[in-house]
């Protein structure tokens, strides 16, 4: 007999991981998004929200109903599906809100269909959602909160995902200050062409942090934690960002970057007390410029999307 | 009491490595220099050529002599050496000539100083030699000839050594056709700007490489040999590189690029079968284009520049 009813965790996550830029990211612990996915007898694809986040309730504009249309789609299914919103990480903070919501509801149906796919063929649907909240074709949250661990997405055509287990003592340190960056606005900052010599920096500095996460050498974690591509355009539109950075070594953390599109900050710790040192430092940063954050400290999750009870 | 004379062999290294250009390179067991280095007391550098090679005798042209300037120069010394070339990669092959030179100078006139360095302390000096070789600073064969195994550059400023141990079972073939390339010239082709989006191709592919060999994924490691800086302008300077790159698959080679600036051609393959089809699919092709070329089989080398009896 099927489920008509299943409980899911999708992890928060951080993307883009400094030179990882388009083709990184990772999976927390904690936050995360928990849905309730059921079947319904209307044959509709419904968005019930409980939660006090700003969801689009039209299942055309929601990054969660329109990776079930792309599943069902290709199933030829004509279920009907409520997906239930209990717990939701803050859209636009940029740690994987949308990529949340889309793997949650695709493992979701997955789960009640059966398991038509495996958990890393429904990467295509969960990519179909996060377009609509992005405006831009990437995985960088999707596989992460799809699968856990650490990501690399080496191809985009046909795409090619690389998952490494993340060092066990790895801890990320998160702080979301109160300010909104849309990712497709942010997006357009980016420049279209940059230097060779600029080139061969990111490709060194990603090669590095690969070479780090597989040999859990943390120093060489550390030093290969820079972007030349977008951190420098985003660093600009986040208050206090460039100073979190250069400070960053005080507190004894790997190094530290921008999550996503931002306006989340993210370091890497190997230690606890770094990650706590890290978390204060980023609060009394954003305090001084003003604004209001909240702090996340996590393992990095060897976990990505599940079934809970 | 100290030597007066030692033999120093230093391996053939592969530079560039598809994605890594500029900034890996790898040392295969064979072939290789033997030099030998001895101390005079005429205070001078003095090259003796054994070789058939042509090798320049001016002491301020030769790439061995160069590095042992400034090696002499660090420590204020001013003993004299003769440095014998034995063999000698033939110059202008692309597997790192002009490094195994260099480094063999300076492993061997740091053995008759008794050791005032570590092996990896040598770097800058052998660098200094390999850059009135081809007109820029890089130790993509260099620092592989130097310290053996796969190595990545990630940063040259200051620089920052990654050297990893390849997967033990891991061979690469290599031809070399019979024209020369001046890394110098060829070097004046590579476009200065790139794409973002050309520049995450090279990431994705860098990122892939060292994950790949960091975790013995031999599939990814041949998915990852694209180079999307060099191997576009320097692939027209090399007579059928196409078509060995194209039909590279049929030998059951893992992948292939140029090496070093060319016109060598390098393979990997994770067996020796493989490696050998690799082999003659490149003299096949390079025959066919009216080049002889010479074919060499080597297992990946741990081991770098080293004294021998």
């Amino acid at each position: 007999m099927l489920k008509s009813s299943v409980r899911i965790f999708a992890p928060a996550t951080i993307s883009n991981v400094g030179p990882g830029f388009d083709l990184m990211g990772f999976a927390l612990e904690q936050p995360g998004d928990i849905m309730i996915v059921k079947t319904n007898d209307t044959g509709l694809i419904r968005i019930i929200n409980n939660t006090s986040s700003d969801i689009p309730l039209d299942p055309d504009k929601n990054v969660a109903s329109v990776s079930v249309f792309a599943l069902l789609e290709a199933l030829g299914c004509t279920t009907g599906f409520d997906l239930i919103f209990e717990t939701k990480i803050n859209p636009g903070s940029g740690i994987g809100s949308s990529a949340a919501s889309c793997t949650a509801a695709v493992v979701g149906v997955n789960e009640l269909l059966n398991r038509p796919f495996t958990q890393k063929e429904l990467l295509p649907f969960a990519m179909k959602g996060e377009f609509i909240a992005s405006g831009s074709v990437h995985a960088d949250n999707v596989a992460p909160a799809l699968l856990g661990g650490f990501i690399l997405i080496r191809d985009y055509n046909p795409i090619d995902i690389v998952r490494l287990e993340a060092p066990h003592d790895l801890i990320c340190t998160v702080a979301h200050p109160n300010i909104q960056i849309k990712t497709s606005e942010s997006r357009k900052l980016i420049p279209k062409e940059l230097s060779v010599k600029k080139a061969l920096e990111q490709c060194g500095n990603i090669a590095g942090l690969m070479a780090g996460l597989t040999t859990s050498d943390y120093a060489l974690i550390g030093r290969s934690l820079h972007d030349v591509i977008a951190e420098p355009v985003r660093a600009a539109l986040i208050p206090g960002y460039n100073e979190i950075k250069a400070r960053l070594s005080e507190t004894g953390a790997l190094g530290g970057n921008i999550s996503g599109s931002g306006p989340s900050v993210f370091a890497l710790s190997d230690n606890p007390e770094s990650a706590r040192k890290a978390g204060v430092l980023m609060n009394d940063v954003f305090t001084k410029a003003g604004l209001d954050s909240k702090v996340y400290i996590s393992k990095v999750s060897r976990q990505g999307t599940r079934l809970i009870d």
